[in-house]
């Protein structure tokens, strides 16, 4: 929470013309509007078309009133990356308390789902990842979505070493990952809705390998 | 081939101290620099980071100068990433020449070294995708990488319907995409060298996986 700061806000009814539009917040109420704005321009432009300027102007305040929120551009991404790994770890929860072998179909689907929606949450929650030690909430939300599916693998019966079952959800992961961000690519290969189809396949060839732990041997 | 211009040229050899930079190219000189020092330019900054000014101070010309042979930052870039499809898709066409099982082995580790070895570029190929229909050059040299993996998956023997070959090669390029890109990601949660490992392991599921066809079906 960031705490409020008397004399700064001013009544939300204030309509007397004269204040800036910065005073139309307190600090907590300026930060969340910069978090929702910055969701809409993250949207529109992309993370690398994404400004501090654009958010401002969304929420009528200057750049300059943002900065003390956010210690930069990055900063703010930074929650918005982590709020959005916040919702696709509950995405991918809901989809796991599906049963047996449809369990992991429902995870793969919803991943995609998920991407195929939310293309610019999505490109910025993975281009942020370099950055997760400057950025410890973020490292724990991704950590969370990741495990998420580690648990999912080793429910009801973890038929496998807790190594192995991060072994395999890292190829469960990049499978996920390379179908999501590839979309577009090949599209010009197979029928887009065919991709899903294709994403289950995989990952179940992935997990149901009857020798997974062989991944755990050096290769020749 | 770029056509030279009659008197745009200046021999190599003068060093008279006279001419602009600019003058030190022919056409089709300036063209070949400039794709040099672009790839010069991507490798430090990244494909966002890219700019004409940069490549145009590298070979000592204006970004003026570099517009009459690219439209734009995005059509040099464009040809950056033709370049570099081209390389890729030699890099994997080399690896194929392997037989048998080591063939899918060799191919998934040398997608991984180029991502590895060319993270710029790799980014730059992917990320420029969707203007594949702008820049007909790249969408072929894109396809000729994708087709590299189809035929080494259909040979000897193509066991499989063209159809399923396709499908089969979209989620291999997927595993080897999804780990190239997450690279640093999945290093928090396993070693970095065994990323290749449990990329080979997993594409050798996928292939392997007996009722590949099933993927033709459409699923519940």
């Amino acid at each position: 929470m960031v705490p409020s700061s008397p004399g700064y806000g001013t009544p939300p009814n204030d309509s007397s013309g004269y204040g800036k539009p910065t005073t139309a917040y307190h600090h907590g109420r300026l930060a969340e509007a910069a978090v929702a704005a910055g969701f809409e321009a993250l949207a529109e432009a992309g993370p690398h078309g994404f400004t501090l300027a654009e958010v401002g102007k969304r929420v009528g305040v200057s750049a300059a009133a943002l900065y003390r929120h956010f210690a930069d551009k990055d900063a703010l991404l930074a929650v918005l990356a982590t709020e959005s790994f916040g919702d696709f770890a509950d995405t991918l929860r809901d989809a796991s308390t599906a049963s047996g072998p449809d369990r992991l179909q429902a995870m793969t689907r919803s991943y995609l789902a998920y991407a195929n929606e939310y293309p610019a949450r999505y490109a910025l929650m993975f281009g942020m990842h370099r950055d997760q030690g400057k950025y410890p909430h973020l490292q724990r939300a991704a950590d969370r979505a990741f495990h998420v599916l580690v648990d999912a693998l080793g429910t009801p019966a973890p038929s496998l070493p807790p190594e192995a079952l991060e072994a395999t959800a890292v190829q469960v992961w990049a499978q996920c990952h390379g179908m999501a961000s590839l979309r577009t690519a090949l599209a010009l290969v197979v029928e887009p809705d065919r991709l899903a189809a294709l994403a289950v396949a995989a990952v179940t060839a992935i997990v149901e390998r009857p020798q997974q732990a062989q991944a755990e041997r050096p290769l020749p």
